[in-house]
């Protein structure tokens, strides 16, 4: 059966600006020392196991010349542009509805595009396991991540009985506050969601169906349209009517048979700019600095510099990013906190900074 | 009595970069709202007791024509150039041999460039009564500061008995640790030592030939040569030979009827980056900020913006000084350090940014 990977690269990584800008979000960004951005390394670990014919990108319209720059090696008719954002289920549902114009069935992988693996052997042969449970019949897979610390900024996965190469999930839960993900770890039975899910074109088309059958309608007619001179008008009819919905809300919550395999893999969402040192080598005082950078007396302090000299004095945990038009300094307890500024841009009409 | 002024501008404000440059130093800087420079300030607040013709400037060699362009109205040849920075117990020897050269005697003001004065009408009645004490035949006669605050970065001045207008002084004192500068406080017998001073050209003379004879001859020559084609190379000759030291040391210290005015008037030398929220207006969280910024919960922050957007989040006690090259982020802690990054950019060879 064909294995084909599906990315979801139409994420606007909000929490990466500056650098990460409306007409470069982070996926195209390369956030680690050896230059390679993060979507060209997802398709690269990819590679064992799956074709590059057979990688499909789903990103928003306005990006697919990035990909393309990006990614010369995919076919341009795998890139697949969303007229507008509706979150994971439209856009898993859309790609599926592609896939399955083409083969009677295959193995469908989904994947973001936006985090990194530092084992990638362990990685790929989990991949391989759930793609074998996969053809072996378990309905939807989803591969968790074991936490390696109670992390509140996650949902988690709670998983019950082995079956073969994957345990049944009992249900996934929301971020937990510290005490309950503490219990969580503890407790060994509880994974990190990380949002790559492994299954059959024709289960996640049944489930579909079955909990979301609007979206299932329409994806279906884009499918059928595929290739076609109507394709874009039906693709932006239907999108556009398409409620905006997490796979794991409106899918994986919802139905039954569901399994997780737990990876350990070295997995890290490089979710905000504290991941900057945690995936980039730091000297002594845990500074990370990229660029033309000069410190006195500074620890754990992030420097992403731009064509100036930035220089730190008595810095403490510190997030200093600077690009061309727009410098951040940001205290490391308030990483999240970076898009209050992008909603501030907003209101004042300033989205040429966006 | 001609009443002349000079005002010593010949610093680096090092403690000012990167904003303040080697080629143009704080004194040349508008570090207030009202966009006017220190040094225009400086002499501004003078003219109700000294007219502009009698107003010297003494600075670097470098900055002649920083004066000239930021002062017109101050008379060409009363700029003063120093070949070489040699502290101002020299720099006023210099400035005094010229005055002297041109009247029988005069009272002299010595007066830093680069300070605040809030109160100005309070301070030119102080600097009356000091004019009037050195006319009526007092020695050697500083301005000190009442102090508001337990500062340890500033010499002290005690003094004792009142003495007409002034105070007979009893010595000066180095910068003191915390609880001998609330001792001092709370003594009321001490004041801040401002560096501004009051005195006739003929009593300065006296004492230079006393305490400092070698300066005293060269300050002579140099006085001789004023307005000769000799002068630059007898300047620069005894300039060169000058040793580096100041006239607190070299006579202040030293002296015997040294007198002092309690000043009242708003004073603040600007010291560091952390005055910028002392002599500015701040918001409601204590931030002082200039120029495109943008802040999402910070506080007791100042940032002097360049050309970009900055953004502040979750910043608490920052400086953070933007310019076309530089960027510098230094904690409140740490202003005194700004010093030495321009320390390794000496040793790394980059004057450039100096």
């Amino acid at each position: 059966m064909k294995i084909t990977a599906v990315i979801m690269a139409g994420g606007r990584g909000e929490r990466f600006w500056p650098k990460s800008r409306n007409d470069k979000p982070k996926q195209f960004l390369s956030l680690t020392q050896d230059k390679e951005t993060m979507i060209q390394k997802t398709v690269k670990r990819l590679l064992p196991v799956v074709e590059k014919d057979d990688i499909y990108i789903v990103t928003n319209a306005s990006y697919t010349s990035l990909v393309s720059e990006q990614l010369p090696d995919i076919p341009k008719e795998n890139i697949l542009a969303e007229p507008c954002a509706r979150n994971t289920a439209p856009c898993i549902a859309y790609a599926a509805a592609i896939i399955n114009k083409k083969y009677d069935d295959a193995i469908m992988l989904v994947l973001p595009s936006d985090h990194l693996i530092k084992y990638e052997d362990i990685y790929i042969s989990t991949i391989k396991k759930a793609i074998k449970s996969a053809k072996e019949g378990k309905n939807l897979i989803t591969i968790g991540i074991t936490p390696t610390y109670p992390e509140t900024g996650y949902g988690y996965i709670n998983f019950g009985e082995e079956k073969g190469d994957v345990f049944e999930v009992k249900k996934f839960v929301e971020k937990p506050d510290l005490k309950t993900a503490k219990s969580y770890l503890s407790s060994g039975k509880y994974l990190w969601n990380s949002g790559m899910f492994v299954w059959k074109i024709s289960s996640i088309m049944q489930n579909f169906r079955e909990f979301m059958p609007d979206i299932h309608k329409g994806a279906l007619r884009i499918g059928e349209n595929f290739g076609t001179e109507n394709f874009d008008s039906v693709l932006k009819e239907e999108f556009e009517n398409f409620r905006s919905e997490s796979i794991d809300f409106g899918i994986m919550e919802k139905a039954d048979d569901i399994y997780t395999i737990p990876g350990s893999f070295g997995w890290d969402d490089v979710g905000s700019w504290l991941a900057m040192e945690r995936i980039n080598e730091t000297d002594e005082f845990k500074n990370f600095t990229e660029g033309d950078v000069l410190m006195y007396d500074t620890k754990r302090t992030t420097v992403c510099g731009g064509k100036r000299l930035i220089a730190a004095v008595g810095a403490r945990d510190i997030i200093i990013v600077d690009t061309d038009d727009v410098l951040l300094v940001c205290s490391k307890n308030s990483t999240q906190d970076v898009k209050q500024i992008i909603a501030q841009l907003k209101e004042k009409n300033r989205n040429n900074l966006v």
